[in-house]
């Protein structure tokens, strides 16, 4: 017997229908001689509905208001669920946010969650009861509802999971686990049987929506087992799992891809100390995420810096930058809208040299130019045009031996 | 400076647009000087909606989670109010039921409020912050989430005056205040300036939709001065008094009246002690609500026995008393489904002799036949058949002097 947490997202809540579907597969868990602990997202679509009625009222509404609107969506699904297993004769019962005493910080929109009081989870189980937790949502200090901001049921879960020392943690989605890379762009694309939680990291960061990147390291952090797998078929999905040294690893794991970027370069600029956070600061100080980063200095002392931000803030971002331009005396500010970020991942290239060769190779050899690179321990990335997209991510997933069958 | 506990019922935070009307509302009592506590109901058919989603899933949902699903709308409502609220400048907090300490019983569904922890309240008015409290919901002694049944914001807007010894309790609806009858039905009907708790009691549990009867209770219980007026208009609406010895009451304050009544007779009953109980449990056995009761016994000591149940349960009614009619060897069971109730109200009666001869008087000259009678100290009720519902209302209007201009 195991203590199992399954998250259902949006999708595998979406109708009376699927929620019905998700009562069963909580049954034969339980058939199976499981304990199950359930963590729900709202149906999908509820949340950008709630969203947009609070800014409908107007258009900067109160953050700690609208956690209240926005966590209602999940109240409703888990009533719903709790409501379907009790109907199917398998004890059930939901809790919100304060009911589980999930504790955050204050911060609106997107707390971190603090602690969690397991006591009445526990009882739950011990009574046989399925505890049916509202994803998404907390409780601060003050007794204030939170919510832990988008994918934030991901995080609810494991969060719980740790806490229960549960055996494992399962994200029950719409997809049946992690891809070698986007099967939508590469349909050689195969499905891991394990990954390890680096890399996952940098796969979710990096555009694969399969896991919310906080909820991985959270999971990584207290060593949580995570598995992502299909709602509605069945199947192993993929584990992702601790690093294990004595495995041999592939040399390369999956191929992550990320459109709807923009990069910004401001050239000729004065290389002095202090000109990176000149630029970047009235950037961030508007809330605008700033990915890569790449400053080159050249022999007249002059240097070039670029950066990537997400196409909607493009035009934003340049209008911020054309008085730092003046003030700082460079060259020129220009930009591009339509490039794509491509990336390796795997934890495997540490100790095999020659990955960024032959990703850079690959490219070449379809006459795609490489308009910036980044890099880090696990992770090759490089930015190009977008419409080199879907022919870059086959090339490399080609290159590195991915294409196949399912592991 | 007084301190106003409002509520607003469903059709009054309707839509965004009305939310936005209700705060500017809040807004000009503020003006005005006043503190404002708000209780809001769901945006209309939110309730509804909610209901059949629960029902979708299975025909009869736990109780409890039901509360948990339905408690979802009211708190949609006050999250978009106190945004409202806050994008006009005024400080606004939302309060769920758990966070009010809104504690009731653990009867889902129709729970009772049995107290209110005012700290948090009365921190946030001293603090001229307005609170805006979740009506309809509260908490169990175990912290679970508790309805208290439809109309339930009335009754919570008036524990929360209670509490808070508010100087008075609007109910902000979408009428302007209590009529001597319904507008509908006679043209003539003026709106009350004051009506005592005890005719407002027997208006509202005689059909009239104004105000739930529970809330009535609970207000002339706790001597709460009650005020019914419009959302959407200016006016003094109708304000629900103690009863005042030394003050001229009317004989007469107004005429209810209810459609979709049925009526069931079995007569030729041997009059026998305990055939009353032996007619009437296995209906209210079935949880079918029984309105009048009237039994007569003739000469050959042989009763007549007639009661009243809302029409949609009338064919069940039926069906449950043949077997007993057998049993008890009663010449004949029959009933009518197309009658109404037509009711006098007023505290005036209680020192008028005569009301009922002048009500009976009215509608002999209209030729309507009365099929039964019954009375209480400050009500007298008819019920006739239905397709004299309007003219009987018209007649008994005209007979005690109602028709004219609002007071």
């Amino acid at each position: 017997m195991a203590l199992i947490v399954q998250k259902y997202g949006g999708t595998s809540v979406g109708t009376v229908e699927r929620i019905r579907g998700v009562a069963d597969r909580i049954v034969r868990y339980r058939e199976a001689g499981h304990q199950v602990c359930v963590v729900s997202s709202a149906m999908s679509g509820e949340t950008n509905r709630l969203d947009a009625l609070g800014k409908e009222v107007v258009e900067r509404p109160l953050a700690r208001e609208m956690d209240v609107l926005l966590a209602s969506g999940e109240q409703v699904a888990v009533a719903l669920l709790a409501i379907a297993l009790t109907a199917r004769g398998v004890p059930a019962q939901s809790f919100l946010g304060f009911q589980v005493a999930m504790r955050t910080d204050a911060a609106h929109g997107r707390a971190r969650i603090e602690q969690i009081d397991t006591q009445a989870l526990r009882a739950a189980l011990e009574a046989g009861t399925v505890p049916v937790i509202a994803g998404f949502q907390g409780v601060s200090p003050t007794g204030a509802v939170t919510t832990l901001g988008r994918g934030g049921s991901d995080t609810t879960a494991v969060a719980v999971a740790a806490a229960l020392s549960a055996d494992e943690c399962e994200i029950c989605t719409d997809v049946d686990g992690v891809y070698t890379a986007d099967p939508r762009v590469e349909p050689k694309a195969r499905r891991l049987g394990t990954i390890t939680f680096e890399e996952m990291l940098e796969l979710a960061s990096l555009g694969s929506k399969v896991l919310h990147p906080r909820s991985v390291e959270f999971a990584g952090k207290y060593q949580v087992p995570l598995r992502v797998l299909s709602t509605f078929e069945d199947g192993e999905g993929t584990l992702i799992t601790m690093e294990q040294d004595n495995m041999e690893q592939p040399v390369v794991s999956g191929i992550a891809h990320a459109r709807d970027e923009a990069k910004i370069t401001m050239s000729g600029v004065p290389d002095i100390p202090g000109v990176a956070s000149k630029i970047l600061g009235p950037v961030s100080a508007a809330q605008i995420e700033v990915d890569m980063i790449v400053q080159n200095t050249g022999a007249d002392g002059l240097t070039d810096f670029t950066f990537t931000v997400k196409r909607a803030d493009y035009e934003s971002a340049l209008d911020l930058l054309r008085p730092v331009r003046e003030k700082l005396g460079a060259r020129a500010l220009e930009g591009d809208n339509s490039i794509a970020k491509v990336s390796v991942v795997g934890v495997g290239m540490r100790s095999h040299a020659g990955v960024a060769t032959r990703m850079f190779d690959a490219l070449a050899e379809e006459n795609i130019n490489i308009q910036m690179i980044s890099t880090s321990e696990i992770k090759i990335s490089v930015v190009i045009a977008e419409r080199y997209l879907e022919l870059a991510v086959r090339a490399i997933h080609g290159e590195f031996g991915l294409d196949g069958k399912p592991s």
